[in-house]
């Protein structure tokens, strides 16, 4: 049976489960991945050349993500039941009996990305969240890393209900799957050519399908003349670390670091050796982007970096923001790798206002701050990071995302095709599912989650017959 | 100054205003909306041809709707406010500081309604949830009645905050506000055709936008046998008022009725006088499929009907389940006016496996059963129901769609573009909303929602530092 076939027909199985079953194959699962380690973590450091205490962390990273998952499916809030009670005084007219909860859509492709080979890939959060919504899984596996995918399903399977979790290999099988009418949404972590490529196939479908598409991000980073002068070397030390981890490799790396002109800018790559990138493909693009920015006029070299065959180092330039303005086609894209841009600006100009206009949707966006700073500039500059990205972030580095109920992973497009969800933190359950409301329904036709004797023991928020509306005291 | 550069210059304001004050204004909005009715109602009896007591009902709808949503804002429970405490000793390592809050999407098109000249145009329930939500709205008017539409706007200006409501009116201003760059979602209820066309605009534009269309409905009612042995007379009667109430001009109407074989169904429109139709496309679409319909083999007539200059009187026509599969290219299509169809099926037959295989997906599917009635072939039914509809009703008809918070008015495709969001209901307000992560901001940056000085006064949701999670107890 295909893939697709065995997603099909374990959908309505998942989703017929009370969540808290669901939840018990989701931790069972992440026990299985973390007692694989020793097999999983050397083949995934063989096939994308990231390091092993960097996989290390991730693989159990990607387990404990499972795990609160399957708590927030055991919890059963997800579900967002709403009873109204039948009311015959409605203030519209009589209201029928309304009881509404989220079900899962059904089978979801995932386009796993090569970067997070456990977090991002088969075992990662889209599938995560997609299986505690009671949504068949199907992954499309990255062709960085074929066989460390393969043997994560094998992992997890061990575990999972049958049909849960497939996974296809090959661009080609991708699209098939997307066009798939049994597919019913899709989530991808990757480039912006090829998410643009895809969210097109999807909306171009006889019945198209939500597409949850994470395409790039620039994350600019603001750092203050106050914080400058407070602390130059810590701010200079933090910043290459977060542009150098997993060389640059990240969604989240920070591509563009505004600093008020003035002394040098102490740059501190000097202890960064070489790390291999990915794949060859991330080589090309990353050399052919790293060439462009080298070569545009007004831009100069603080730390030259190289991509050799041992791997990236490190790549710093500077520039001013009429440079990045005027050659705002080159120097604001995204590099994939080891690059950032450190661009000057003169205290007191409308940066925020500059960045809001001329930045594309990002997943981060981040200021460094004296303590105690507080000034209408100050303001005016978090009101613009806020409108142009999903997390605004504050004397800190955008790379590493916590997994918690809070966290927005998603933006303005580019960032996100979808803009309302996420894809990292819990909340991302939401993608995988919709809802349905029963009008009047006899209590033995109720889904569990909508009956009163509440088999389920999921929480119920109810709206009372006869509720008085309030609106009387908003008005004037 | 346009429509769209208003917008655009309201979104900050709008977005920067406390809830409770944008409820005010709503409430204010609402109240002007009522005050004018003796001047708006006769305005669109004229250009709809609907009647005079189905707009007072409605024009009321609409003004109540707005304080709904007014209500809704002032909770705040809205914003989804989640404030996740710093954590040194997070499962994951050390966890920030991390507060998310929703917050407006920004202006926002939305695309009215011929059939609902109040609540799905201007003033209706997609310009309510997002001025709630915080984003200007830009209404591209219908041309059946676009005096009334421009009349509305200047009722509801005397209340709303400069720029929060603008009208256009042409097809080819509506598909150029689409593609420009400062709209940042739209909504639409309409045709499949029209709908299709506007979402490829929208997923085709250099940033693609949220497009929440409502594109047709057949919103099939199954009849148990048990149920007809009950109250045939009783049901026959509530039929013929659903499908003939506004000439069937409502996307809730029931296209299909499924039956028992047996004797004959007790139709009875006799009662029924013509009615007019909304403007010429809508005589011209519905007699078309009307005679489709009629020429189908193995289709007979119970009810014949016309067009006449005079209106339409309702046509109802009976076949088998056999013939419906056999020509369901033909039968299977929204007839967009007073026009339904009687489907006999044998009882026991997997009725509920063939509509889940063959409807598109409804804006609700409804079935009639006797008092007490339970079976495998009942539940089994139910569940497939659900799976192609929004809304699973019972023992009622579809027409008629309640506002309130537990409602859902949306569905797999055609019925909605996105089956994740309603466009009836409070739960709407999520449409034109995207998540926002503060991480480790000083007090004096944080928006008003995310301060634990709370000065909005709106709920927030803590995850506190220390929480142990709960997963070990999931196992086995």
């Amino acid at each position: 049976m295909s893939a697709l076939d065995a997603a099909a027909a374990a959908a309505p199985v998942l989703a017929a489960q009370p969540p808290r079953e669901r939840a018990s194959w989701l931790v069972a699962a992440a026990g299985a991945l973390l007692v694989a380690a020793d097999d999983l973590v050397p083949l995934a450091v063989e096939e994308t050349g990231l390091t092993e205490p960097r996989l290390r962390g991730e693989i159990k990273r990607t387990a404990v993500q499972l795990k609160l998952f399957a708590e927030v499916a055991a919890a059963g809030e997800f579900l967002d039941v709403r009873l109204d009670a039948a009311d015959p005084d409605f203030v519209l007219g009589p209201r029928p009996d309304l009881r509404r909860y989220l079900v899962p859509l059904g089978p979801v492709l995932n386009f796993a990305a090569s970067n997070f080979p456990f977090a991002f890939s088969v075992a990662g959060g889209d599938t995560a969240s997609a299986l505690a919504a009671g949504c068949p899984v199907v992954v499309k596996a990255h062709p960085g890393h074929p066989r460390l995918s393969d043997r994560t399903a094998e992992v997890l399977n061990t575990a999972l209900p049958a049909g849960a979790l497939g996974v296809i290999h090959g661009q080609d099988e991708g699209v098939a799957a997307l066009q798939d009418e049994r597919i019913t949404a899709a989530a991808f972590t990757g480039s912006l050519a090829g998410g643009q490529a895809l969210a097109a196939i999807a909306a171009a479908r006889p019945r198209p399908i939500p597409f949850y598409g994470e395409l790039g991000s620039l994350n600019p980073v603001v750092v203050t003349p106050e914080a400058l002068t407070e602390r130059a070397a810590a701010i200079a030390s933090g910043f290459a670390a977060s542009v150098s981890g997993s060389a640059g490799q990240l969604c989240t790396k920070p591509g563009l670091l505004f600093v008020p002109s003035g002394p040098a800018f102490p740059a501190s790559f000097d202890a960064v050796g070489p790390h291999k990138l990915l794949h060859p493909g991330i080589v090309d693009g990353y050399t052919r982007r790293r060439s462009e920015v080298l070569g545009t006029p007004g831009v100069t070299v603080l730390v030259e970096g190289a991509v050799t065959d041992d791997g990236a180092t490190p790549t710093l330039v500077e520039t001013d923001l009429a440079t990045l303005l005027e050659h705002r086609d080159t120097l604001l894209q995204e590099a994939f790798g080891p690059l950032s841009i450190v661009v000057r600006y003169t205290p007191g100009e409308p940066l925020g206002a500059v960045l809001a206009e001329v930045v594309e949707g990002s997943l981060t966006a981040g200021v460094h701050v004296a303590a105690g700073e507080d000034s209408p500039w100050l303001h005016s500059l978090v009101t613009s990071l806020q409108t142009l990205a999903g997390r605004v972030l504050f004397n800190g580095w955008p790379t590493g995302v916590a997994v918690t109920p809070a966290m927005q992973h998603g933006g303005p497009f580019p960032a996100a095709t979808n803009p309302t969800t996420t894809s990292v933190g819990t909340a991302a359950i939401t993608r995988f599912l919709r809802p349905v409301v029963y009008q009047d329904a006899p209590a033995a036709l109720l889904p569990e989650p909508l009956r009163d004797d509440n088999p389920w023991h999921v929480p119920q928020h109810r709206s009372p017959a006869g509720e008085s509306p309030s609106w009387g005291s908003l008005a004037g």
